[in-house]
């Protein structure tokens, strides 16, 4: 099936064309570790989760790369400022790879309650410091480079003489001088558009490293130009992450990559578009800042409820990635409801009965789910498509339309693959149930002992036994009863 | 309290003392991640485990640093042959670091299944090159290595003339020499004691980097100095690993970090012991190699049945760590009994009455099982108490012994505290009981059916009325009910 991508170079939808097929090299912008995991991370995780299993479902071989930067990313994004790790490191008063590890973590957990696949590879800023230096020593052989004062700085203005500052963005690189506030002459840069590729670090910096230029740490932009290169070669197929990064961050890349490697090493751009909150911004000043677990728990403000992961997952799916997505308590109440009657609709499945024909054409539902996914991962259509078919299980069920074993097998088998495997939504709906299991145990019980206060002994033994039967073993006491799981 | 470890450096007990209380900094090896995760790596991370619980139970600060070695660690654990890794990505023909990163996350499932805490910072060796090159000039200017041929080898016997190579392990170096069957000259190295630092790259060697003495990648043992230095400092308070590490790996890392540093870096030393199956040492050669996962699913022709991840870690709790541990399908389903029969006495302990006195002494469970957790992690003697303590409160709860409600909260607060906080288990009986609750809900939807046929309808609408309070909703049907969560 043709698969297009709405690619951010050309503003366009195109065909997805491999560059060695079977074969598909992903690289997604992952998290800067150095707060809890929050709703801006959980778009591009869920967004670029949902290309990785579509992908795979299209029998593609894909190598995903999500890095996580847990160095070298200042204040502000900006090349002057403190690290952001090494802040909350410093105001937590640990090491700052402590810092890291503990966010990492959270995120890491948070993604499994999403159900994002974890990717192939999950490489760490830190941990490519030597691929980094040999990249800024291409970079600097190459011309596009200089050394000032122990730092080096990418020449965006050489750079931009022979290719383009600005193609992905379509930013102009003369606006954004006249723009800039920073005043020439009074930093180590020559010009006020050129960023950091190596930085020297100050005497109360803790993350520094051995360079030839001096000890120091990577600017934030490199690390995606050299992880990429190192774990999917000097040109791989797609590269994702939220539009927020499009410039500085992935312009800053294109321009790595472009003076190190002397052509563009990205083919397809991906930008999800933004979340906001009752129509805002989300911001820490603004006091709409929501962490996944706010989400999960209901504590914040903000929220009249707890969410559970899937409906998140599924009221982002809702929309399509490029839109804006608002999340309100309407809006996520709906997509809960949404998302219930969808899942009970796959249940409802097994209690359908036959017939020796099919008023219905199961077809379609397969058909057109993956036509909309691979329409640039029209995730909304696709889910309108699914629940045209709740409409029709339902009618199945209750006997108002027929269908046939082979046919309800079919339609049971595209079900799952699309709302399972390729949307990774999961039914979550009987996994905590604890307090129902001693609910439902009570009540068996109480039936027992009216049953008992009557004489009526032959129901009492019968519960008595099948309770046994199911592992739950009943204690009479002079006061009542204890029952215990075996 | 005081807290008595096993230094193995000098074969016996001594008086734990931190060099910067509260401040605790641990080390322990970690997986080399070419395979899945198997009972040689629940011992150490469970013991290991057990320690940074009792620590934090004591107060302190614990920096638990637990690596991961994704490069450098070659077959037979010499300083020839293949990486384990890089042989797996051939056999496998992937990438090494998709290798690495698929065991990495199986291994971190593993622990979370075995109720192991994630480390405070888990390190890759591929991650700190840049680290290992530093320690390797210091150790060249400081006189105890040499290059050869690209390559950069520890000097073993200048290094012994000085110091003492062998004194963890007990090992001689001129016996080791004369053991050897490496011929001098054979090799790039001088002698046949010495070890790899960095090994130069062979062409088809694809794990590599560059260094100020070739292309290549660093020997298995240098990245434990490298980042226990790192993230612990040039002296750190414990350093912990499996018995087979000790020589040659551990007894290396001392020789790198004392050539380096000019002094020891590790101040106590424990090794916990080796498991055997079925008294036979566990190898993959022998058959009877065994996968964690294959325990947890009993899919292993050695296995009886699948044995619960907590049956597993109680298994390994009831030894003392230093003791070998031999695994049976006997020994496994002994244990099984016991964790249950402790896990339902805690359980029992929520039915318990108060009385108006004490017949029983609640301040014996919590004293004398941290006296034996701090006697050099003596869990097999807590566990022991702690049984004394399940006969208790089955007798209170029989009404054979009277316990006060501040003893009981007292004597509740120090069992969960020992069970769950410090030994770690967990009570998984409730946790998958999807069957559970459709029995449940079925045996009552019968029993209402039942009294629908006698036209008892008020205890039909009670029932039905009572299942919906609880989130089950019933539909009558003509031909029985359906009922679904809400």
């Amino acid at each position: 099936m043709d698969f297009k991508i709405y690619n951010t170079l050309d503003r366009k939808k195109e065909l997805f064309v491999p560059l060695n097929p079977p074969f598909v090299g992903l690289y997604v912008c992952g998290p800067t570790v150095y707060g809890d995991p929050h709703l801006g991370h959980a778009r591009p995780a869920i967004t670029f989760d949902l290309l990785f299993r579509l992908l795979q479902n299209l029998n593609y071989k894909v190598r995903y790369v999500r890095n996580i930067t847990d160095v070298g990313h200042l204040e502000n994004d900006s090349d002057e400022g403190e690290d952001k790790v090494a802040k909350k490191a410093r105001l937590e008063q640990l090491e700052p790879m402590e810092v890291a590890q503990y966010y990492i973590n959270r995120y890491r957990d948070a993604m499994k309650y999403l159900n994002v696949l974890p990717p192939s590879i999950e490489p760490q800023a830190s941990g490519h410091i030597i691929e980094q230096i040999e990249m800024i020593k291409v970079i600097l052989e190459n011309g596009y480079a200089y050394e000032s004062n122990g730092s080096v700085y990418f020449d965006v203005e050489k750079y931009n003489r022979k290719f383009h500052y600005g193609k992905l963005s379509g930013r102009v690189l003369e606006e954004m001088i006249a723009a800039s506030r920073d005043l020439d002459g009074q930093s180590d840069k020559r010009h006020s558009a050129d960023f950091a590729l190596w930085k020297k670090a100050s005497p109360e910096h803790i993350m520094r490293w051995n360079s030839p230029w001096s000890v120091g740490f990577p600017g934030w932009h490199l690390e995606c130009s050299a992880m990429s290169t190192k774990y999917l070669g000097e040109q791989f197929d797609i590269h994702g992450g939220g539009m927020d990064l499009m410039f500085p961050h992935h312009e800053c890349e294109i321009a790595q990559s472009t003076a190190a490697l002397k052509h563009e090493s990205v083919r397809y751009w991906m930008h999800n578009n933004m979340i906001t909150i009752n129509g805002q911004k989300m911001g820490k000043s603004l006091g709409n800042f929501i962490t996944l677990e706010e989400l999960f728990t209901g504590n914040h403000k903000l929220l009249e409820k707890a969410y559970a992961p899937m409906t998140i997952r599924f009221f982002i799916l809702q929309a399509h990635y490029r839109s804006t997505l608002d999340f309100s308590n309407e809006a996520l109440s709906a997509a809960e409801k949404g998302l219930d009657r969808l899942l009970k609709a796959v249940s409802t499945l097994k209690k359908i009965k036959p017939s020796s024909e099919s008023t219905v054409d199961v077809s379609s539902l397969k058909k057109e789910c993956m036509e909309a996914l691979c329409d640039d991962l029209n995730s909304p259509i696709a889910i309108a498509q699914l629940f045209e078919w709740v409409r029709i299980i339902n009618q199945l069920h209750e006997g108002e339309q027929k269908i046939t074993q082979e046919d309800l097998d079919k339609l049971s088998n595209d079900m799952h693959e699309i709302v399972f495997d390729i949307l990774g939504l999961r039914d979550d709906s009987i996994a905590d149930n604890q307090n129902l299991v001693s609910g439902l145990v009570d009540m068996i019980l109480n039936i027992r002992l009216d049953a008992k206060s009557k004489k009526d002994w032959a129901t009492s033994d019968k519960i008595r036994n099948e309770l046994q039967n199911m592992g739950v073993v009943v204690k009479d006491r002079k006061d009542g009863y204890d029952w215990e799981l075996e």
